[in-house]
């Protein structure tokens, strides 16, 4: 029988964490069990929740005890989606008390009915052609308000940069001047051009945005003008929006998860949900081929070990395809070295003032990062590749180089 | 122009909490000001955030400044859709250190794209003809892996103790014993035969769960089957979802909001969201007729601070009309002095293990905590009802009084 497995690290004021851990076993399938009578119990037996384990009680500054405790549900208990499922083990429990929801283990049968990323990171490489480095992104930046040929511009100069994947900022939404209908079709035609005369294919990912039932609809319409790619802040909608969008094959095109409002459910010590679970392996499995989220090192960083759990759950091995991970925020090209260090080649290098601000222009800003991940990839210190590369050299002046803090 | 005014609390240990909210407001706006060549100012002045306040500077335990800030963002910036909204408003913004988003004011035009309760309080009170006491809810209990007969029997013993709603537990979802389709239509039957033995109307909330694209459909489905009202578990979805629910004609039954999932959004402090925020505001603007939460007093509590302002934003003067709050989680009849004094007429009572848990079973409970509530409205103590009432004196002799607390 199928289950899935919840760990939680729960902060206990009685200093019973197994007792604690029973009642929510108990509490979240049937109910009760000791004063059932014998009958029921046999009948409701498959439905119990099943405390795991109860391990490490240590005090915290409240002097409450705090344990981690595993519990499996029975999968007969709810329906195979994700609404259902955060219900069972996070909807009660979520308002009761200090309690982080730290991983879910899918059982084998269960996770059939999710979908994973449709294309993951080997679909991405084949539609680039780029099989041997990471890949590098760029975002627009102050496009609210503008019109139609101040996008484009700005796309053809990230292009020409070399950049293999561009996209919209997220807070740029449905309106008169650059719908998405004109973005996905004058975009693809600049990119077009850019590709027929530089031989360099960029991606560009529309965010996707709206009313809940308008969007498959919108979805399709822009992969049919050709989008190459959709960006879609997950969590201001919900994580099965995102899996019907991933399921459904007339759209068919690669998702981008933004991690717009994730905070709110991420960022307390005791409460929600890890970073790795959300921003990691429900991403993944609701079927995202990227997950964005704060760096490391950057202007909203994130602590290294959460950022790397995040690419963990990412790409460690399970029966679903890989998702890119996308650190970001806050990047320039002297970070690079650090971003292949510790995310490795399978990462996207994702950065919007950094390459908008260099000097040269988001043109300039793209080279100085293509000509950095050169470098690194070569094995030489980004001082040696500046003695070669003009505008990595000028990126270096005016960013400075996080080597020495890489040391 | 239409614009929305959200309220943070900053924790800010660079000190300079206007320096923040200004970059707040430019960085989620137009991106950069002072740069921009005058004729660019001229053209994005009308989508440039504006701070509207920077308030109370004093130093939280990590010697952070903390500061309450307002930011108008223009509502030409945005579709009027809370996923665009909350994206713009608290999408990045999320990620960045410690901050919580305690309110959003909107613009008299932006309102209009909000449909609020399709009934409300004076709607639901309409439908059961009781106008002038407090609401008995109560809730289903132990119904995984039972059957119909199981059900009903429940059913019917929480109606003859003269409940006025029931609701489904939340965790229980499509499976093939109780189906919502069975639920709605044999549940409608015994209800009907109680209203005719009797002369007593209750509604039942039947849960909505699924996969989001097809909730529309069972809910059109279930409204058929003549359901009275829906139960939804609107943070494992998305307050969007709710708010098309609520906006299809199609369905037109009342709505009832369920906090499953939300304690990881509103739980600390520092991040997130504030109670009456998500749980008050935004429940009531997508178009709840009810809101459940955490009561101040049982076993899965809230401050009663927080729980009161829920209430508020659920009942204050707006353009919408009002939405019941539902104080809720381990509630037993000795607490109906409290909820009333805290939560006033306007409210509902709402018990699980404070009905069933009666040695008079699911029917003696519902009596007790009716007469209860007919002793406070008689401004008797509950001793002077339990002279009168037997089930009431048999609940107060099992789980005691708070009367003197309130006190």
């Amino acid at each position: 029988m199928s289950e899935i497995t919840a760990t939680y690290i729960v902060h206990d004021a009685k200093h019973n964490p197994e007792k604690k851990a029973e009642g929510i076993a108990l509490g979240l399938t049937v109910g009760s069990w000791t004063d059932l009578p014998e009958l029921d119990q046999r009948q409701l037996k498959k439905h119990k929740g099943r405390v795991v384990s109860v391990e490490g009680s240590s005090l915290d500054h409240n002097s409450e005890t705090v344990a981690t405790i595993k519990i499996a549900y029975p999968a007969l208990n709810f329906s195979s989606d994700l609404p259902a499922i955060l219900t069972t083990v996070f909807g009660k429990l979520s308002l009761d008390g200090k309690v982080k929801l730290v991983d879910l283990e899918f059982g084998k049968e269960l996770k059939k009915a999710f979908p994973g990323p449709r294309f993951g990171i080997e679909g991405i490489r084949r539609k680039l052609g780029v099989h041997d480095r990471p890949l590098l992104m760029s975002i627009f930046k102050g496009v609210i308000g503008r019109d139609m040929d101040f996008l484009l511009k700005q796309l053809k100069k990230q292009s020409l940069g070399g950049v293999d994947l561009i996209k919209d900022d997220e807070i740029l939404f449905e309106n008169e001047l650059t719908p998405i209908e004109k973005r996905v079709t004058f975009g693809k035609q600049v990119l077009e051009e850019v590709y027929e005369t530089t031989g360099h294919r960029t991606l560009y990912a529309a965010n996707l945005t709206g009313r809940t039932s308008q969007l498959k609809d919108k979805a399709r319409k822009a992969a049919e003008l050709g989008a190459d790619a959709l960006l879609f802040n997950v969590f201001a909608y919900g994580l099965d929006v995102l899996q019907e969008l991933r399921e459904d094959d007339e759209i068919g095109i690669p998702i981008m998860a933004h991690p717009a409002v994730s905070g709110a459910l991420t960022s307390a010590d005791e409460y929600g949900f890890s970073h790795s679970l959300l921003l990691g392996k429900l991403i993944r499995y609701a079927g995202a081929d990227f997950s964005l989220f704060p760096s490391p090192y950057g202007s909203v960083a994130l602590e290294k070990e959460q950022a790397l759990s995040i690419a963990d759950a990412l790409t460690s091995k399970d029966v679903f395809k890989r998702a890119f991970p996308v650190p970001s925020a806050g990047i320039h090209p002297g970070m690079v070295p650090l971003l292949i260090n510790d995310f490795g080649v399978d990462s996207i290098i994702n950065a919007g003032g950094g390459v908008h601000g260099h000097p040269g222009g988001a043109q300039g800003g793209g080279k100085a990062f293509r000509q950095a991940i050169e470098t690194v990839l070569q094995e030489k210190s980004l001082e040696e590749g500046a003695l070669e590369h003009a505008e990595l050299k000028t990126a270096l002046g005016l960013w400075g180089s996080s080597e020495a803090v890489a040391k």
